[in-house]
C-alpha cells in the first residue's frame, strides 16, 4: 500500500525536484480564493467553528492535563484546550515509533509525507481561519501564507530530502582488479539512519510556513518531530499534528512519529525538551533570547534557528519612482510588518534621489514614501487585507517606543476593520532616524514601523546597510540603483554579509515574499539564521549514511 | 586559462561524479610501485632526500621564526626546519586572497583543485618518502594510503563540492502568471560564497589522508585553507602546501590561500588559531583532549572532528575460517594498528566458533588468531611492509600498558627490519581481557594490540560492542555468522550507532581500509566522528548560497 503511495504522487514529487533544479515559478498548493466554491468556503468556516469552545482531540500519551487559552487579535475567543503531554513519555513515543519508520525505506517515507502534504491543503481553509485567528493575518494572506506557501516550503523539504538521500545509492556491485589477475566483488548497501528525535520550536507569527520545513525534512529523512508551537498560536498547528497522526495511523505507522507539546499553565517546556538527551535536531523560529540560549546551550542536537533580524534597502536612483514608492509602500505595509524579511531600515543619501525627471531631494523622498503608505492603506477593506492585524498587544507598545526614535513623517493609525471592531488592525509608522545612533533602532523588533536613515552618500549608505545587516543580521537586502557600479557594489556587499539582494523591484514582487522552490530563505551566514530553506545541509544534516559490505556471492 | 584547465580537467571530474554516484570501484591516483621505473623511483628518492638537512622553503607572510625536528621512526634524522608564521598575519593574508577566489566562479576553482591534484601526483614518491618517515609507515603502505588513497580521497570531495554547488543553477529565470493574465519575470542568480577560513589540524599517523578531504572541499568552495600539521609529522604537508602555493600562483592566484602553520618551539598553536574570529572552519583529526575542546570552546566555526575509537569484531560462525583467520590477522598488522578504523576489540563466544569443521572452543580460537598473526609476521622483509613501523615511543609504552590488562594469548614482538635496524617495528600484541570490565581496555588508544574477549552467546557479544561503540565510538564493525538472524541483529545495530558493518571479510578487504568514492569514512553518529568522507554534509557546510533579483528586461 506504501509503495502504491510513492507511485501515486510521483509526478507531484518529480515536478517539485524539477523545480528546485531549475528554479523555477512553481506554486503547486497556492489558490486563488476566488476560485473556490461557496460550499467549501462555508465548510471550511464550519469546521474551523468545530474547533472552538471544545477540547482538542489528540491521542498522545503521557498527558498530564489540558491547557489553552487562545484569543483572536481580531477579537473572537477560540477557548480550545489542548492536552498537555509530559514531553519524556512524547519523546519516549517517539523513538519507539522511529525504528519501524527508518525501516519503512525513504521512498515509503516520502510517499507519506505527500499524503500528509494533500490531505493537509484539503483542510485548507480551516487551517486558514485557524491562522488568522491566531497570529492575526487577514484571511486571504492566510490562506495564501500560512497555508498554500506553507505546504509549499514543506513539499520543498520534502523533495530536497529525497534528492539529498537517493545521491547515494542503496546498493552497489564493487569489484577491484586484484594483483593476480582476478577480481573481487563485495555487495554493498547504503541506508540513510536518523539522527534522532525533532524538536519543531514555531514562532507566532509564521507559525506553519516556518515550521513545516523541519517537520518534513525530519519526517522524510526518518526522524520523529515533536511540535512545539507558541502558546497563543495553538490551534494551526494543532490541526497540522492531528493531520498527520490521522494519516499515519490510517496507513499503517505509529502516530507518535508527529505530537504536540503545549505548555502547562505554569511553565514553558521548550527548554526543558531541547535539553533532553534524545532530542537530536531542533527547529526554532522565534526571539532572539531563546535562539540564543538554543545555539549555546544545546550540544546533543544540531540547532536550526532563525532569529529576529534587520533588512535595509538603499534608495539611490531608479528609472520608476512611482513603482518604487509603491511597492516599498506594500512591502512594509503586507501583514503590518510582521514577517521576518520586511525592511526595517530605508536609507538614502542626503544627494537625493536621481528619477528620469530629475533629483528628488532626500526629504522629499521621506514625504512621498508616507503618502504611498497612506495611499496603500487609504481604503478600509483593502488596507485590512493587506495589514491584518498585530497579533500581540506588545507590538502595539512597540510603535509607542519606535515613534521616539525620531522625526515622525507618518504615523501609524488604527485602521477600523470592516468586519472586526475590534481588531488591532494598524498601518505602519515612518520615523526618521538618525543614522549616527544606530544602537538605537537596530534594536527594535518588528511590526508596523520602518526607519527612514539619511547618509551624505550612496557609497556612504551601503556600507552602513553592511554593518548593520553584519551585526543584526538579515534576510533581504533591497537596493534601488540605476547605477551599475552602485549595483556591484551591493552584489559584493550581499556576498560578503551573506543576505540575499533584491534589485529594483517596483511591480508585482515583494522582498518580503520569497518563492518556495526558487528562492532560499535564509543563507546561514549571518545572524538572521544559521540555516536556509531548503539547501542541501538543511536536509542531509538530518541523517547519516550506514553502509554494510559483505563478499558477493560468485 | 583557468576556463581550459577546467575543460582539460573534466573527463577526470566526471568519471569522480560518475563512480560517487553509483559507488563502484574506481581509484585513478593509486599505482603499483612495480609499475614504475628505476628512474622515477630514483628521481624520488632524490627529492626527498634534497629537503633534508635544510630549511623548507616557503615564502609566507608573518614569518617570526623556524622550527622542525623531525626524525623518522626508522632512524633517519630529517633535519628540517619550516618557517614559523604569526597565525594573525596567515588568516589576514587567506581572507584577502578569499574574494578573488570567489569571484573565479566555481569551475574555476574545481579546475585549479583538480590540477593541483595532479601536480601532487606528480610528486608521489618524495611525498611517500616524506609520509614514511614521519609517521612510520612504510614505503609501499605510504605510496598507496598517504599517497594514492589519499589523492583519491581529494579528489572525492572535490567532485562532492561540484555536484553540491552545481545543484542550483548560477541564474534563473522565474516567470510567474499575474491575476490580470499577464505575467511578471525576475532573473535571479545565486552564488555558493565561502564560509571563511579554513583551518586544518592533520594528525600524525595519516597526516595527508586525513586532512586532504578538508583542504579540497575548502578550496573548492571557495575557502581559504590553513594547514596545522602535528610537530612531528611536517613534511607530507609542507609539501603539499608547496605545490598548491606554486600550482596557484603560477595559475594567477594568490598563493596564501593554502598556508602552513607550524608551531613555535615553546607553543602549540591549534587552540591559539582556531579561536580567531575568522576562522571559520575547522577540521580535525587526532586525539580526544584537543577533539573534545575543540567541539565545546570553539563557537564561531564548524567544528569536522575525527577522535579515537573502538572498533569492534565479533567472531559467531564462518564458512572459511582460514579465511577469518588471516584476514584478521593482516587487519589488525597493517601499519601496526595505527589505522583509526582497526579493530581493537574482538568478542566470541563461549559457545565456540561454527565452522564447516566442526565448533571451535573460543579459548582455540584465541590460539589460532595468535597463530595467524605470528604467520603473517613471521618473514621479515614481508613483516616490514606490513607492519610499518610504530610513529611514536609513546605508542611502545601502550603496548606494555595492554599487556597488563590480561592474558597474554601472543606476545608483541620486536620485528627486526631488514634495512633499518633501529626501527620501531612491532608486531600485534593479542590479550584476552575480561569483558566484565570493559572501562579496563576501552581507554586505550590504538597501536599494534588487539583484545579478545569471550561472552556467554553471540548475542551478549553484539550487546557489548553496540555498547562500546556507542560510548567510545567506533568507525568499523565487523561481524563473522553464518547465521541470518545474527546479520540481522549486527544490521540493526550497525543502523542504530551508525558504524559501517563487514560481513565475513575473508580475503581481499580490510575492513581498515575504506574505498573513496564507495566506501563512506565515519558517519556522524557516534562519537568517533561527527562527519563522514564525504557525504553531501560534509561539503554542503562550507558554502551559502547567496542570491540575487531584479525584473527582467522586457
Amino acid at each position: 500500500m506504501s509503495d502504491a503511495l510513492f507511485e501515486k504522487h510521483l509526478p507531484l514529487l518529480r515536478q517539485a525536484l524539477a523545480a528546485v533544479e531549475s528554479r523555477v515559478y512553481w506554486s503547486p498548493f497556492r489558490e486563488n480564493l476566488a476560485n473556490l466554491s461557496e460550499e467549501a468556503l462555508n465548510a471550511g468556516r464550519q469546521a474551523f467553528e468545530a474547533y472552538r469552545d471544545a477540547s482538542f482531540y489528540l491521542d498522545q500519551p503521557g498527558v498530564v492535563g489540558r491547557n489553552g487559552a487562545e484569543v483572536s487579535p481580531y477579537g473572537l475567543p477560540l477557548n480550545v484546550s489542548y492536552p498537555v503531554c509530559n514531553p519524556d513519555a512524547l519523546i519516549a513515543a517517539a523513538r519507539t515509533a522511529m525504528w519501524p519508520w527508518v525501516k519503512a525505506g525513504l521512498e515509503v517515507r516520502v510517499g507519506v509525507c505527500l499524503e500528509i502534504l494533500e490531505r493537509l491543503h484539503e483542510h485548507g481553509l480551516e487551517m486558514a481561519h485557524a491562522a488568522m485567528h491566531t497570529t492575526g493575518q487577514s484571511f486571504t494572506f492566510a490562506y495564501d501564507y500560512s497555508v498554500g506557501q506553507a505546504l509549499d516550503r514543506g513539499l520543498e523539504a520534502v523533495a530536497c530530502a529525497h534528492r539529498e538521500m537517493k545521491q547515494v545509492p542503496s546498493n552497489a556491485h564493487w569489484t577491484r582488479p586484484t594483483a593476480k589477475g582476478s577480481s573481487i566483488t563485495m555487495d554493498k548497501t547504503f541506508t540513510p539512519a536518523p539522527r534522532g528525535v525533532g524538536l519543531v520550536i514555531a514562532c507566532s507569527t509564521s507559525p506553519t510556513w516556518s515550521a513545516f520545513p523541519g517537520i518534513f525534512a525530519n519526517l522524510a529523512t526518518g526522524n520523529p518531530v515533536i511540535v512545539k508551537p507558541h502558546m497563543e498560536v495553538v490551534l494551526p498547528l494543532a490541526i497540522t499534528v492531528a493531520i498527520c497522526r490521522l494519516t499515519l495511523k490510517e496507513l499503517g505507522f505509529d502516530p507518535n512519529l508527529v505530537s504536540l507539546l503545549v505548555d502547562d499553565e505554569t511553565r514553558s517546556v521548550a527548554r526543558i525538551a531541547a535539553l533532553k538527551p534524545d532530542v537530536r535536531l531542533i527547529d526554532y523560529t522565534g526571539g532572539r533570547v531563546l535562539g540564543d540560549w538554543l545555539e549555546e546551550s544545546v550540544h546533543q542536537a544540531v540547532v536550526f534557528a532563525q532569529k529576529p533580524c534587520l533588512n535595509t534597502v538603499v534608495v539611490d536612483s531608479t528609472d520608476d519612482y512611482l513603482g518604487l514608492l509603491r511597492n516599498l509602500a506594500g512591502t512594509v505595509c503586507l501583514y503590518a510588518g510582521q514577517l521576518a524579511a520586511t525592511p526595517r531600515v530605508i536609507l538614502v543619501s542626503r544627494e537625493g534621489v536621481k528619477t528620469p525627471d530629475g533629483v528628488v531631494p532626500a526629504e522629499q523622498f521621506g514625504r512621498d514614501l508616507g503618502l504611498a503608505i497612506a495611499r496603500v492603506t487609504e481604503d478600509p477593506a483593502r488596507a485590512a487585507e493587506l495589514l491584518g492585524c498585530l497579533r500581540s498587544q506588545k507590538t502595539v507598545e512597540g510603535i509607542d517606543a519606535a515613534r521616539e526614535l525620531g522625526e515622525v513623517l507618518r504615523d501609524s493609525t488604527l485602521v477600523e476593520h470592516p468586519q472586526w471592531p475590534t481588531a488591532r488592525c494598524y498601518s505602519p509608522l515612518l520615523v526618521r532616524i538618525d543614522t549616527q545612533l544606530p544602537r538605537q533602532f537596530s534594536s527594535q523588533s518588528f511590526g508596523p514601523f520602518v526607519f527612514l536613515g539619511e547618509t551624505a552618500t550612496t557609497t556612504e549608505a551601503l556600507a552602513l546597510a553592511e554593518r548593520l545587516m553584519a551585526e543584526e543580521g538579515a534576510l533581504a537586502f533591497g537596493l534601488y540603483s540605476t547605477n551599475e557600479h552602485v549595483l556591484e557594489l551591493a552584489e559584493d556587499i550581499s556576498l560578503r554579509v551573506g543576505v540575499p539582494l533584491h534589485l529594483n523591484l517596483t511591480a508585482g514582487v515583494r522582498m518580503n515574499q520569497p518563492a518556495a522552490f526558487a528562492d532560499f530563505y535564509g543563507t546561514g551566514a549571518n545572524p538572521a539564521a544559521n540555516c536556509s530553506f531548503t539547501d542541501s545541509a538543511f536536509v542531509a544534516r538530518r541523517f547519516f549514511l550506514v553502509q554494510s559490505q559483505r563478499t558477493a556471492a560468485r
